[in-house]
């Protein structure tokens, strides 16, 4: 396993592996990896030559009052999950080596980012898109692995790669979870023993929720309204968002009839904000 | 030579020959080629082993009141002036297969773009970068030819490349001129018999301004206003803009000393708005 921090060594080497025909697969990450990551570098390993892992903390997809100092990091751990998980590179440059000066051109997002996460933190998938384009020219994959816990971030991937034309495959990779239900983040660590105990209880939601559904339930309007007083009685955080939409396009919808649905959570603990989110889709029309 | 309209053919093809480790030079054009777009061409016959010729007159770099619809298009003879030139692979999609829909991610410029054309012509270098970054997906070519004529085009594709991390070699070619000194472009077919004899005093004029500096004569603001007063002298349409600029960086200057500077002109006449320029190199400072 080899470690780059520099843009061009990292490049240079990785043109020589697609000159040979070789497949690259690519796991974009902020590092402190858990299951979820292994998950997507297990999937990479299992469908490529090469398998790339960058960890780098973004600072633009940080908006002024988040997480950017206190991120947690642990570059020798994630270098010991790495080497465990066959990683080939790991790519782990320094913010001046990603931006080097002002850009002159920048690429932003226009639509699919006025809902969720994107409503809550201003400029967040700007800065993804940002850090996603310059990664994919550096590490030019065959493919790319994204987890589907960012399930808006997905979406956006995808309206990037098909906007551009880029010549990449997108795999989207399930959230894995705790024993207990908790989706993996590496954010838990900040949840104190009680929040701890009680997060399961926003998956459980879900289930419930997804529940509903299967037995027939298809107003939007009224499963959210179940979620948030499911929430409201049991935790002791607060509700970011709960929002029902459609998946990929992200739109409100009137009904699940004939919809494939995201329904995604944002929920607020004293020192941390977990999003958790499951995929539903919607009944048939019945006549 | 092969000629495709849809993305995913060309792309998949060009693929294939990165991994046999091909070279591929890549020119991109609005078509209606003249000997300027033939020497860019020439340049990557010369130095790669695939040679790949795009041909879009991009809506997006039109403004409203521009000659989009009037823009000169002639496909057959640009085929044949591409077989000439020993293109391999003619790339003329439409705008429905560049464009199919409202995208959800930009790309747009912040810096460079405030002076020169971009000052006159809002929104054109983004719809430049849009295009340049799709096709650049499309075809991923190791050295992209771009003439110096569109020397505001040429700093910016530089910046693209850049912030982005492209893996792509930009080669810039200098301007080709008609044997009385007119720089070569596709409206020149718009000026009328009078035009097209005086427009070659345009180039004249910045010659003699590079004489100036070749003697001493080291102030922007001097040079800029001897030539605005030679082409209003000399010539029967408008001057639209005279600039001299920092290159690459496109800033303005109070003096060439140390400098390499850009002198550009956009002129004006009744159907067509050409434009020229010529690099100089400012001389040392004396002591």
């Amino acid at each position: 396993m080899k470690i780059y921090t520099k843009v061009k060594d990292l490049q240079k080497d990785l043109m020589a592996y697609s000159k040979f025909g070789k497949s690259i697969g690519f796991v974009p990450t902020m590092g402190y990896l858990h299951e979820g990551h292994q998950k997507l570098l297990n999937e990479a390993r299992k469908e490529n030559d090469i398998v790339v892992l960058s960890i780098f903390v973004n600072p633009l997809q940080f908006g002024p009052n988040e997480d950017l100092d206190t991120y947690p990091r642990d570059f020798a751990r994630d270098e010991q999950v790495a080497k465990v998980s066959g990683v080939d590179y790991i790519f782990y440059p320094s913010v001046e080596e990603m931006y080097p000066k002002t850009p002159c051109v920048k690429v932003f997002v226009t639509g699919k980012s006025d809902v969720l996460c994107g409503s809550k933190r201003p400029g967040h998938f700007d800065g993804v898109v940002t850090v996603v384009t310059k990664l994919f020219h550096i590490v030019q994959p065959t493919r790319a692995y994204f987890g589907l816990k960012d399930a808006q971030q997905a979406a956006i991937i995808d309206s990037l790669v098909a906007d551009f034309n880029f010549p990449i495959e997108i795999v989207k990779v399930d959230i894995v979870r705790e024993s207990d239900g908790l989706a993996k983040s590496s954010r838990n660590v900040y949840l104190t023993e009680e929040e701890r105990q009680e997060a399961p209880l926003i998956y459980k939601g879900l289930k419930q929720l997804k529940e509903s559904v299967a037995k027939g339930q298809m107003n939007p309007f009224d499963l959210k309204q179940a979620l948030c007083t499911f929430y409201e009685t049991n935790l002791h955080g607060q509700i970011d968002y709960v929002e029902i939409l459609s998946y990929p396009d992200l739109k409100p919808i009137s009904t699940l009839i004939g919809q494939t649905a995201l329904v995604a959570v944002a929920y607020k603990y004293s020192k941390a904000r977990l999003i958790d989110n499951v995929l539903i889709q919607g009944g048939k029309e019945t006549k």
